[in-house]
């Protein structure tokens, strides 16, 4: 006998990108930003580090949602913080949708929507990207309740208009959640659409653009009703005292983060040019990552096996349109160039004849 | 129009106790321990601010986990950190109760057991406390999914004996919690009943006794199969680099949290008789606070009111039983001292007069 709900018993969970323990690997899996966050921001959060620690944070992260709206240009009262987006994104479904609502999301994208339209029992709708990566007629559900749309999207690195997505916006019944993770490394974003739309919530967070993805932090943008309900959700206490501190500093560096962001953009030309040169294609990306399809011939499993042989980690996605592809984050010029060496040679060797399968 | 569940948007969400935001309070109100964490703790945190928060933590948190099973005398398997214990209660609904379902836990507790069950839409079932804070026979409610048990209890301090609670687990249909967010200041705890009973969860957290209420760590111990479960439901990286490094650190300065909880206990004993000498009824406490109901005429909302204009806080609930008590955080002697100089005089005043009724 269980004790669980069944929609948690038959449910799988969300697997995320390998962590290894060690730091021996060249590590272009999981999105994080290769350069750390500058000595200014570390100091910072050293510095909230005293005897402090004993109270609780503030509940509602006043000063943390202050400089937020001070840098985005709207008022605190329309920003909300998270442990992570994750967070955001468990306390967005919980609020709007429960067991059988309908939850909308595009495939392939961050398999996480299904995972948390799962654990509400909720009715998972995922409708197909069109090839290029854009959103089909029908991506409208009737009675939606949530409608998620990572845009800039991943895997693909793609990206959908603000002027498509507003159009959604304005067509659905429910919440639409654009979940901007990526927005730092893209030519536009869906900020302004919140003045607009009552039902959009926009989500950030530190972990690629700032460099934090060890901190944990987050934030949702949207109109004051929507904060206001979604605060009623979240845990009392969910930012912690180092995050609050950590969020302050590092928006406060623009300078840091506009720098890196620059170096993955001119990293980004580089890798997505070699790759085409050898044969790849790459979707267009506004993202700190490239999707590669591998060409003819060349089992794009293997090379995600191979390279982790080789103490390189990219993400393989054993997905239908994603089996065929390796997404491979934007790293130092340095990892970008031995990455390269690496594919050159494998790619040289798995095109040119069979792979071999081996059997144990 | 609404775009919220109406459950959501009928409740009115959990309140935690004020977080002033200068220091100049005497904060007796949320249950933080009055002794900082000691400097090899804060050092051992501060060491984790490195350029490797750019990197996400570890998912499932292995290091910490190791260090907690150590000290409890039990197994990584068998443990689950969280973003605080709120964390783990949201993620315990969330596995085992959905809409319609019931959800058990004693009245008066800690208010968010009801908020939990709102947030899932489903029955929240208060059952009484005996006058004397025992459970009562009718506290087994027939096919609950989730029973939640503050032990120590919370507001009232008081505590279930490990024996009474291993025979609710053996009774009842579903799981249940037992929140030992106090338990390092109580005589005794219920972490041996894990072995024999397959439903029951424990909780522990480091914002009492460990002094990082500031930091949100809490940690849930079960047997392996229900750890296995949560896991799916838990956000994937819900505890953050710098909440590791400060688990590891905490749970190996025993010597430090002993010390703290050994001097919190002596000076509950002085709060105890010096509020009894004055002529309140002191509920017996097991934890870092005592619960203190006022002498006839004395009016507890008058007399937390007064305290907060004179800088300090105690806890003050306006809720059936409650109303005619504080419940006061134990701080330091010297805190302490200050709040009995206070409530003597505001005593001897309340006391031999009516309260004068203001109105505004």
């Amino acid at each position: 006998m269980s004790y669980f709900r069944t929609n948690i018993e038959r449910m799988s969970g969300y697997t995320p990108g390998e962590q290894p323990k060690d730091g021996i690997y060249i590590k272009l899996n999981t999105n994080e930003n290769p350069y750390p966050p500058s000595s200014g921001v570390l100091n910072a959060i050293k510095e909230a580090i005293n005897e402090n620690l004993r109270l609780y944070p503030d509940p509602v992260a006043t000063a943390a949602r202050t400089k937020i709206a001070e840098i985005l240009g709207t008022r605190p009262e329309c920003v909300m913080t998270g442990n992570g987006s994750d967070d955001l994104l468990s306390i967005i479904i919980r609020s709007f949708a429960g067991e059988g609502d309908k939850v909308v999301f595009p495939y392939p994208s961050y398999m996480l929507y299904k995972t948390l339209a799962e654990l509400q029992d909720g009715v998972a709708c995922a409708v197909d990207f069109t090839e290029g990566y854009s959103l089909p007629e029908d991506f409208i559900v009737e009675g939606a309740k949530v409608t998620f749309i990572a845009n800039p999207n991943s895997p693909s690195g793609t990206m959908i208009s603000p002027g498509k997505i507003s159009k959604i916006a304005s067509k659905i019944d429910g919440v639409l959640v654009v979940d901007e993770a990526y927005a730092d490394f893209a030519d536009d974003n869906c900020l302004s659409l919140i003045k607009q739309h009552d039902n959009i919530l926009i989500l950030r967070t530190l972990s690629k653009s700032y460099s934090l993805a060890g901190i944990r932090l987050g934030f949702c943008i949207a109109q004051e009703p929507l904060i206001q309900g979604l605060m009623k959700v979240k845990d009392s206490y969910n930012v912690d005292r180092l995050s609050i501190a950590a969020v302050i500093a590092a928006l406060d560096d623009q300078k840091s983060m506009k720098a890196h962001t620059e170096k993955i953009k001119e990293t980004r030309r580089y890798l997505t040019k070699s790759l085409q040169e050898m044969g790849f294609f790459v979707y267009p990306s506004q993202t700190n990552f490239v999707l590669a399809r591998c060409m003819k011939g060349v089992s794009a499993h293997t090379l995600y096996q191979t390279l982790k042989a080789r103490k390189i980690l990219v993400r393989y996605f054993n997905l239908r349109r994603l089996d065929d592809c390796l997404r491979i984050t934007i790293g130092t010029r340095e990892e970008i160039d031995i990455l390269l060496k690496h594919l050159k040679e494998l790619v040289g060797t798995t095109h040119s004849k069979t792979v071999p399968t081996c059997y144990h």
